[in-house]
């Protein structure tokens, strides 16, 4: 055995993320590109200052007001409101997951998505020692429901992950699907709807928030990272059934919500119109760039979040680094031959276009003179 | 099954957590009295405020200058200075010490400590699928060399706790056996030596920090929480052997540590001397309430932290209730028979010892009248 002794299902692995490069235009990450306001940097620094005056001691364990904050937030989206003990917050929706499968995956349990998806699930699954299965989506990367279900009935599931919009594709999730696999998921799992980008889904598009009361075996989650212009903060969450709320109490751990990230979400919170007010731009420039990459002639998914999933390209890598070469960062992820460009400003959004017709064309006059 | 399907081992098992209670005395869960300066507040405020332009963006993943600042505050209290590969931190030494076990320990392996000891490090374990194996300590809490040796031998823990100063009891590890037990553990395992309490050392004893340079599978933890006066900043971290934070790096949640922590870590970094500036006097209040604790008559264990562990009660839950009815809150923890007061100010142990010997007079008079 080499030292350090680490787990040999581990051993060789990089850590898990995009490269943090200093690029002038960040499109990778799926950022919002807008930071908040001056009244917000305002409101949150006086909060933090406040919370200071007892940093010495812990944290509210329950973080009492900032789930009463989040459920009135969810509650403004859906026809039943939302109470405070159908929330449950951490460090990112990251650390929720982890949570989760703590709970209800585990070993001898499993896992399911259904790929091309979100590329943490099965790291999860790996730290929790959960079996990880992944099914597949349709040619356009939406959940044929017969498929699921037929997984759904054969593995026999804990925990089943289904963002909507779908990362990285951008895909949103029918709602029909949704009640019916939570039928066929039963008493025996959860289904997992993560919605990190729910608020930057197309008018008539609605959120699973509004299937909550009639399946108590689903969970939504939501970030502060993405639309509310957060990513720094670390605040993910969750709206479900109180008692799944409670099964998380006993794996999380005690304190894991400083007292400074709590002021800092519920200053932000308060802001909470001003934050999220650059989204309705955000969608238009979306838009805006999906006809574009179309008009092109690339082949773009149809999206619901702030990026969008474009190609198809015979050496992805390439056309990743040239745009990169031209300060343009965007995500080398998803299917082969595909790339992942986020939404940012108009400004970032004209270096992007700018860059890639320059790649496209060098790469073609290269190819004529190389043939 | 019952819904919802928490894994079979986590149904009815209470949260970890000390009652959160609002009463005038708070001494049960071992912080410091004294909160930060003014100084250092507003540094708080103002590195938060300057945080939050780029809050849209996450963080550092690799808080680079945090671990700067963390290695370089190690420093000052070692001969070998401490380098910044050689931190890792996350929030809470206890999500620190959940990526040790989800790195170095997990199914098929175990992890060891010696009991009475820290409440949370079986939890550590069994929310990793890693087996627990207690020994026991000496009649004086202290850990016995060929004790631990022989049972190190028997069981080949992958990670070893232990504690200095140990929590509940106070006791801090001879360096003698930190060097034998590193030794003895060899290559296929690792040895975390918890110094949560460490700053609160009596004059002579020293840090394991001066055996990391002997042994590459050692692992001393810190937190900002205790001496830092920071609990409410949830900031742990460790000092090893490069190699081994790479371990941690392939489990641990991308961004992790948010910009705010990072932040305002840094800032009360930068207030080190002030914020440690009462662990002197704490440490003098603590020698008096020992002192005075024997003088009363009970008997104290020896200790090298911020807390002291004293009895022995036929009836360890009345007193504590006694104590809570009089507004002074300690923790009902440790072996039977024992309760454990946290230092706090000079002020809050002066109502604790008056609180004390009235519960024990009222006790004794009860006893009379109803013999």
């Amino acid at each position: 055995m080499t030292f350090p002794p680490i787990r040999p299902e581990l051993a060789g692995i990089a850590p898990y993320g995009a490269p943090q490069l200093d690029v002038p235009v960040q499109l990778n990450v799926n950022e919002n590109p807008y930071g908040p306001s001056a009244a917000a940097i305002a409101d949150i620094a006086t909060s933090v200052a406040e919370a200071a005056v007892t940093l010495n001691r812990y944290p509210d364990r329950e973080f009492t007001e900032l789930r009463t904050g989040l459920a009135a937030y969810l509650s403004r989206d859906t026809s039943t409101p939302v109470l405070p003990e159908q929330i449950w917050a951490a460090n990112g929706s990251n650390e929720v997951m982890l949570q989760l499968l703590q709970a209800f995956g585990g070993p001898g349990r499993t896992a399911l998505s259904f790929a091309p998806t979100y590329s943490m699930y099965p790291e999860y699954a790996r730290d929790t020692h959960t079996t990880w299965v992944a099914g597949t989506r349709e040619q356009d990367f939406s959940l044929d429901l017969d498929t699921a279900r037929a997984l759904i009935e054969e593995v026999r599931p804990s925990v089943v992950l289904l963002p909507s919009p779908n990362n990285p594709t951008g895909t949103a999730l029918d709602p029909a699907v949704i009640d019916a696999l939570c039928e066929v998921i039963g008493e025996s799992g959860i289904l997992v709807v993560d919605e990190a980008y729910g608020e930057f889904r197309r008018q008539g598009v609605p959120s699973a928030l509004d299937a909550l009361p009639r399946n108590r075996n689903l969970v939504v989650t939501r970030t502060m990272s993405k639309a509310f212009a957060g990513a720094g903060l670390r605040l993910g969450y969750l709206a479900a059934d109180p008692a799944i709320c409670d099964a998380i109490r006993v794996v999380r751990l005690p304190y894991h919500l400083s007292a400074t990230t709590q002021a800092v979400a519920l200053a932000a919170l308060r802001h909470a119109d001003e934050l999220l007010g650059n989204v309705a731009s955000l969608r238009e420039e979306r838009d805006a760039t999906v006809t574009w990459l179309r008009d092109q002639g690339f082949t773009v998914a149809d999206t619901d979040a702030n990026y969008a999933l474009f190609g198809m390209f015979e050496d992805r890598h390439a056309v990743w680094q040239g745009l990169l070469d031209r300060g343009v960062l965007i995500r080398e992820t998803g299917p082969d031959g595909w790339l992942r460009v986020s939404i940012g400003t108009p400004a970032e959004m004209r270096s992007f276009r700018h860059a890639l017709l320059d790649v496209v064309k060098t790469s073609a006059r290269k190819a004529q003179e190389n043939p």
